[in-house]
């Protein structure tokens, strides 16, 4: 097991294995000759796999949004994992791009991507310093409350 | 003629012309060093050019938004053709991102996104095994019912 | 002073100082095998630092949305330059993707992104013709009209 994965396992954390889309699609796709990996959104989900739904600034809380694009995080890493087989392959965490379910006057978008972001950077140390947007979006599929795409710079 | 643009007539279909921006900016562009062309986002066209209007949850239908999407990347693919001369330099497509304009209760953004997913599979076969994100705009581009931007990988 | 920055100051702009984001990301990330810089989204400021807030289609104009566009764009390039050091680096801006606060049916969103499209032209010359995405989205951070993503390619 390598460094990144035995930080995750040091932090209380199991990578969940893969989420499998059920169309035309893959988790990610690496392209080699840039060493970039971009992921598929990922949505919020429980461990049982039923996503976590509802509109930020309605019908959940921005402590539950956090806590639910911590999650989001911890599934694409699952996903990078899975994609690249060893998470020390990674140089650096280039991008998150925060989707947040929100009412047209929640504002706080931000304070719900952080959950993310701090996820990262405490997973991958300096590796995880990246570049991100949040921002707030009408709906999402089955009515999940984030979704979250990542870019990782990757050698070997 | 190239393997996959035989593979698109014979599929019934005919590559278009690519649509040109009436700003100040270009369909797409290829990043050389990293060997990736980034599309610029193409909203569903009719034949004869005008946009595919609605928002989902409202007033287009699931079925009628799935064949907008792959209206959609028949432009996408027409325009990587203009961009890098032969449809067969493509290794890879790398990701879409599908933006479809949605009520905030549509969720089933996925179901509309799959008009392109599967379109691109069935041209580009392995090598068209794509990432893919699909999310809920609150509008678009004259009230276009969704605009999708492609990452393609390409050698040469 | 290289050839870009002059040109800046010839249209009788002043680089702002790059915005610290208050969170656990940073400005930008160059993806050095790639090529890419990739930065985090900009939200439209003043040059006190206060947000440009509004929603497109109901409390500001399509000409004030496109200014707050220009000056976003502004912003980008004063993180391109703190993150490569030199502008002249700068091979191409590959892509914008803009992300306009808007009523469900505003439509225009393509004339306020043309403020930060312009803008890079104006500055970049040919190295500045981009690709672009330009949508509606629910929200944004604080409220803020508009903000933009940038993806450049740099030498060196």
């Amino acid at each position: 097991m390598g460094i990144v994965e035995n930080r995750i396992k040091d932090l209380g954390y199991e990578l969940p294995a893969p989420v499998v889309p059920v169309a035309n699609y893959v988790p990610a796709v690496l392209a080699s000759t840039a060493g970039l990996v971009y992921t598929s959104g990922h949505v919020a989900r429980k461990s049982d796999g039923a996503f976590i739904v509802g509109k930020l600034g309605a019908d959940i809380s921005v402590e539950d949004g956090y806590d639910a694009a911590k999650l989001c995080a911890l599934d694409l890493i699952g996903t990078l994992k899975a994609t690249i087989g060893e998470l020390d392959r990674v140089t650096r965490i280039v991008k998150l791009l925060c989707m947040v379910n929100s009412t047209p006057d929640f504002g706080k978008h931000p304070l719900v991507a952080n959950g993310a972001s701090d996820f990262i950077v405490e997973v991958f140390g300096e590796k995880g310093s990246h570049s991100r947007s949040a921002i707030g979006v009408v709906d999402l599929p089955g009515g999940a409350c984030i979704e979250i795409e990542l870019i990782a710079e990757v050698t070997g």
